[in-house]
């Protein structure tokens, strides 16, 4: 992140907050609410994703000296917009569902209270942060679903902007993935790291044998061969050659990774490598996943379309203006119409614990066995209500996931593509 | 960006160089290549982008003392490793395409030429970059052609991440947008911005004609009033009342845009505002540009479809070893092979200068008539041969795209699947 995201706003909120400091609506007390109208591509739930780094990021947004010259620079140079920016510190209140949640049509995620001004600036900021987390997160609670146990490796950092790869490593690994191969996220978020070699490190050395002995000599053998460069089957035998029958796996990364898979674990149990593992990659996604659900496969990596939310790259999540001065306000014309009033939510689930509805309505809501409230305070008076530390506050993120996730209904896991797998009660 | 982009980087190229400097090969003089083997979705061509951002972020390719010890904390503890990475500084000769050039299937768009060690570290760098950047250039060339003429806003920013987003206006820009709401893409290069205000903003407003008297007061008659919140033609004819016959533009948001800019058209003029324009904007895509083309449509707003490259969110752009201390190597089991050798590239024209091949072959090519080179030198012993600061590099690279586009034949302006509009020859 730069020093400041105020910049990562679009011009509009900009233009809006100048009109509304000049005709005094700029006081007005505001609640926007942010949800999708629709889940993407006829999945069945979706995971909110990206909530804490919306935190961290908010707590450094402020128009410093650069980012007001950079302003008046590309012709915004209203003088009593720019005094207002230069004073600006956010000090409204921000609620929302955890991060990790589960979410369906409708589902109000966040809600942001605070005056026009104030709440009108963090549109951008707080929709590019959610859309993008949310999306990786959705699809990659797919393919851990699609992998049942197998572990999942993310890898997928040079498909997708560099720092977009990195919230991507956060999202996967938030949902369930065992690893990523991103080495910021590991800085930055603590995730834990993976990575042993490329066809390069093979083509580098004179024949296959002296790659293979440079790895295991550095990394030791419980370490993971590549082993489709040149002929995988010639591959694997010199990597038991090489390493001896501990070998920790082998990578296969081309081809028919089902039919290899099995011809790789017949080969590795003649060799007497029965616990090297068999990794494999080379554009998965969950469907690809769950085919290889009855090949000896130990493990996945998957890149492309993990960052790039398997066909849907963002989560078409919106920031609406639900209040203003304690009145519910909605647009009305043909489209994109939105409902007025702050909601309250809760999940309804059954006596045994399984989840039967999203219960989102404006006001307060008479609670039932079974319903569990899903908006949590985060943001008071501007003051952040649960700081916790970037990795800490990940790690309970994906432990409320696990929970959570355990409620859906049976069809919830359904990779086809059909209906939530619970309705939004909407009245 | 973060101070050092060092991290922004697979774990395995870490521990490919740790095997490397142990047994020498780290040292062998290397040439890695960067291609796509496709173009995405049967499109007609591709548009390389990034290529500055990926210069600015090499400069500060650096290991300093907190990358080192965020290695240690994830288990690199190699101390030859470390020591090395302490002292790195890429020292070798980068040469590719220009930015905002074409290109096709196999097209050599970079090359790196270095020590193993060295290049083999920027690989995720290099591939992150260009990926997203050429993913959303690639996507927006042909919006900008499907608009013919009329301009074309960037406002996505919303619907991906938020660095992302920056790169992604840039991208935009680079191939012939005329502006974008991302207020970021401004500062850092310049790229001119546009916004005005939102349904919420309307929504804020006791009624329509206090937000749109407010806007006009600030911005002036010359501004861009949305008309869609509660009625859009009762909305039209309270903008001309507010803002007088001299309004800039209506903006249109959702429902049937086809219809409803005939609607407003017919309206504005019978109102006597024959100046207004009508900016239309919701979910469009190049597909729903063109089918806008006979609509009286003054320009057209692009947001998710932009920033998520169009169905083809990332370039799909690998980085593979081709040469090594001069000897050409290649992957040759099945699938994913690639060709050995570092390649030289030109595109060969008629003599009416329209496009008719890439021909990108090992070693030196035999100059034709209507030959143009391709490849141009971008580091040269670690040094950047064109230092130019952002803003200034965009321009020249949005010229030269403006420039080679033209020579394309009449094909690649299909928005249809097929072949890439020229063929590449490879031997």
């Amino acid at each position: 992140m730069p020093p400041s995201p105020a910049l990562l706003t679009d011009r509009y909120e900009l233009t809006m907050l100048a009109a509304a400091l000049a005709d005094g609506t700029a006081d007005r007390d505001c609640v926007f609410e942010v949800f999708a109208r629709r889940l993407p591509h006829g999945r069945r739930y979706g995971v909110l994703a990206g909530t804490g780094r919306l935190l961290d990021a908010l707590a450094d947004f402020r128009f410093g000296d650069e980012d007001l010259a950079a302003l008046q620079e590309q012709g915004i140079t209203d003088p009593a917009l720019l005094a207002w920016l230069a004073d600006f510190e956010f000090a409204g209140d921000v609620e929302g569902y955890a991060e990790g949640e589960l979410y369906f049509p409708g589902s109000p995620v966040l809600a942001v209270r605070a005056p026009f001004g104030q709440a009108v600036l963090l549109e951008t900021l707080v929709l590019s942060v959610l859309n993008h987390d949310s999306a990786i997160a959705s699809a990659a609670a797919r393919m851990v679903g699609a992998a049942g146990g197998r572990p999942c490796i993310e890898m997928g950092s040079r498909r997708t902007h560099e720092e977009a790869a990195v919230a991507a490593a956060r999202a996967a690994w938030l949902v369930g993935f065992a690893s990523t191969s991103n080495l910021a996220a590991g800085a930055r978020y603590a995730v834990p790291t993976a990575g042993t070699s490329a066809h390069a490190f093979t083509l580098l050395h004179d024949d296959e044998a002296a790659a293979f002995r440079a790895q295991v000599d550095t990394l030791g053998t419980g370490t993971t061969l590549l082993v489709d460069t040149y002929d995988t089957m010639q591959g694997i035998r010199t990597a038991i050659e090489v390493a001896g029958t501990e070998l920790g796996a082998v990578r296969l990364d081309s081809g028919d990774l089902g039919l290899l898979a099995v011809q790789a674990r017949e080969l590795l149990d003649s060799l007497g490598a029965h616990r090297t593992r068999v990794t494999v990659t080379s554009d998965l996604d969950e469907y690809a996943i769950a085919a290889l659900a009855a090949a000896p496969v130990d493990g996945y990596g998957v890149g492309t379309s993990l960052v790039t939310g398997s066909g849907s790259p963002t989560a078409g999540m919106v920031y609406k203006l639900v209040e203003r001065d304690g009145v519910p306000v909605a647009k009305t014309a043909e489209g994109k119409r939105s409902v007025g009033g702050r909601k309250s939510a809760v999940r309804r689930h059954d006596g045994s614990g399984t989840a039967t509805a999203e219960v989102v309505v404006p006001g307060a809501i008479s609670p039932q066995d079974g319903d569990r409230g899903l908006v949590v305070p985060l943001v008071q008076a501007g003051v952040r209500v649960t700081d916790a530390d970037p990795a800490a506050w990940l790690r309970t993120a994906r432990g409320h996931h696990e929970k959570v996730r355990t409620a859906l209904p049976a069809e919830a896991w359904s990779l086809s593509r059909g209906e939530p797998a619970i309705d939004t009660v909407d009245r």
